[in-house]
């Protein structure tokens, strides 16, 4: 068999070489507890300070605004929960209203099932709002939502299934402006963004954003799993929702991962050092190369989400009469890895929320793929790709039923 | 300098070569995220089932009642939590009085705290049981705190400061008892124990102790940091905390952390494997050894906890007129890497909250040294650190104040 072809990088990426070998020392040689006093831990310690500094920098944030955790679905849940919680633990608390909270209808599911639960217990109200046809979320919507009893707006940066870019830098200038013409005794709406899907290819920076708490993950960007962080503005009222020995200024306790974090530290240095503008310029051309030949040669497809507000590294198609899950196993036979929608979900036979979202009916959710690129990918790895893809499509539309036959052409 | 003498394995263990060379591929070859359905996905989807299956040996369980977390702290918040959630959420729930649940006054602050903030919230009644002078704890009075509204117990197999092991085995058999003896209406009362401590040392079949819920963690078995489980048996009433894709059979979301997981199931196999029995004699006459010449060449000292009732790795002293931290320091530079008591609160100045329960009064609390030994620890390494701890025991004497001067001439 020929080597495999990975399109899967929104999923996960491999650990980068030198990650990994920063890495290594602190499994088996530098293995101190990091909350140890002693020579072994402090050395722990002062390397997992030294992460925490270059993750702050990439944000433009303070050391000490910046908090590890086991990953952005945990950074995600603590934002939610540590917001609402800390609410309720306030003097601001509302006796006759529930809190509010604000988000999109295609979150990933850490955000959205966070919110939907604490709706669920009568310990919030939320809005979910929907994207519009192209995957992008209008401010206009976000604006209207706004109640008086609004503590939390929460917005993915980039959408992790068809990769459509937010407008956050746009939602935290309304949001400031918001806060700017509240009365003395109303209290801030705080703007969180899930920047998971973002931090390889676009401007983290929280001040430019005008967000107060971000979620990212290692593994996305070429670090090890198991590791995450959350910026968390300073002053932001929030509480932990992991109780022990007060790790991350009692924000996560637990045994510091000191591999990991350091892991994640390099993973986010290299991204600093790289020539972003001409590497996404790059991968853009790569991924629109993908896009128009699929549309060009494969009938019946059609590209999910805007083209242009879109991350460098996505793409999302959607097959007629064509069953997702048949297709990634037959790509994958084939040695080209891929998926149907996120990763997380994978294993749910349930239609993507995502496409749901943009007010696909279920039947046409069914034969979606996701392709997403990476630093690996070349031209050559694409042409194999859609070649393979296109032969599997062919073949699929023999078999399968007739189902969602007339969609397209009904549109 | 000579080399390092690690006597902190209590704290973390260094991993395992082999674990560590098992987990390697898997950072950058299989590299698969475990949820997705190709085969780069499916080959780390099937480690990471071949990891679950070793842990659910190990602890005489079956594979679906074992899940992974990001650590101990999260098996152990998600525990207390969980049910506690899952209670409020239950028809079983009483509307006239609040859920109960019994704990140790030395457990881990995970624990610990967990039950505290419940509590203060309103949402739980709690008793907190104190150990006997020696650092157990009396089955006795656990039965006497038995409430009709008691709906979890939770007692740590080996406490992490002192090392005793508590009597988990008859604690179970007195729950069983007691849920045996129930009227049909009356919801069963679970037990849950942290063995975090116990796993490389006791038998921890779950059947054996009669527990519901196990904690434990990678990192104190040679195994990496930032990975746990938690048994669940089977129809136990427990919700997520961490919301999210649904990973770990919906009670864990957030990317699979394949590496560390494989890892853990190394670590565990690795423990299967050896001769404990044998190797936990050899430990005990090594520890013994330590506690022997300590007690009898320093002056003003004592142990803490049980001799016979402990961990084979575990001495933990406590020294007078001394101050703990200033020790840790002092030995750390003599390449001597000890730990004052738990190395998650070391950070905090705050008295031991685990020899306060004892009885101790807070001054008495200052100079204690824990010594925990590990597989590679010799003789060798015994001698030289009790030489050295010898002569800093000394002029830390002569510098420090009369404070507790009186205290072990009195008793």
């Amino acid at each position: 068999m020929s080597k495999n072809i990975y399109l899967d990088y929104a999923a996960t990426t491999p650990t980068d070489k030198k990650v990994l070998a920063t890495m290594m020392p602190y499994f088996n040689e530098k293995y101190g507890n990091a909350s140890s006093l002693h020579t072994l831990g402090q050395e722990a310690s002062l390397a997992v300070e030294e992460a925490r500094k270059k993750i702050a920098d990439f944000l433009g944030a303070k050391a000490q605004e910046i908090i590890f955790t086991g990953g952005a679905t945990e950074s995600n849940n603590l934002t939610i929960k540590g917001i609402v919680q800390a609410y309720y633990g306030s003097k601001i608390k509302d006796s006759k209203k529930l809190p509010h909270i604000i988000t999109t209808a295609f979150e990933h599911h850490c955000v959205l099932n966070a919110v939907k639960n604490l709706e669920k217990k009568g310990l919030i109200e939320a809005t979910f709002i929907k994207p519009e046809k192209d995957g992008l979320i209008a401010v206009e919507k976000i604006k209207k939502a706004l109640q008086k009893n609004t503590i939390l707006v929460s917005v993915m940066y980039v959408n992790n299934e068809i990769g459509t870019v937010q407008p956050i830098s746009k939602i935290g200038q309304l949001i400031k402006k918001h806060n700017q013409a509240l009365a003395k005794n109303q209290s801030e709406i705080l703007f969180h963004t899930d920047a998971t899907q973002a931090i390889n290819y676009f401007d983290c920076r929280v001040n430019k954003l005008g967000v107060d708490l971000l979620s990212l993950s290692a593994h996305k960007i070429y670090g090890p799993k198991g590791v995450g962080a959350l910026y968390i503005r300073q002053g932001i009222s929030i509480e932990t929702i992991q109780d022990g020995g007060g790790q991350e200024n009692g924000m996560r306790s637990g045994t510091t991962n000191s591999p990991g974090i350091i892991g994640m530290g390099i993973a986010i240095k290299e991204i600093a050092r790289r020539k972003r503008e001409i590497e996404n310029k790059k991968m853009i051309t790569l991924r629109n190369h993908l896009i128009r030949r699929v549309l060009k040669e494969i009938p019946k497809v059609k590209l999910n989400g805007s083209q242009i507000k879109r991350s460098p590294n996505n793409a999302n198609f959607s097959f007629l009469n064509v069953e997702g899950e048949s297709l990634i196993m037959l790509l994958s036979e084939q040695g080209v890895m891929g998926s149907t929608g996120s990763a997380c979900s994978s294993a749910s036979l349930a239609p993507s929320h995502v496409l749901l979202s943009l007010g696909y009916q279920p039947e046409e959710t069914h034969g979606s793929l996701r392709l997403t690129l990476g630093k690996q990918t070349t031209k050559k790895d694409i042409d194999e790709a859609v070649n393979k893809l296109k032969k599997i499509i062919t073949q699929l539309r023999k078999v399968s039923g007739n189902v969602l036959a007339d969609f397209y052409q009904k549109k």
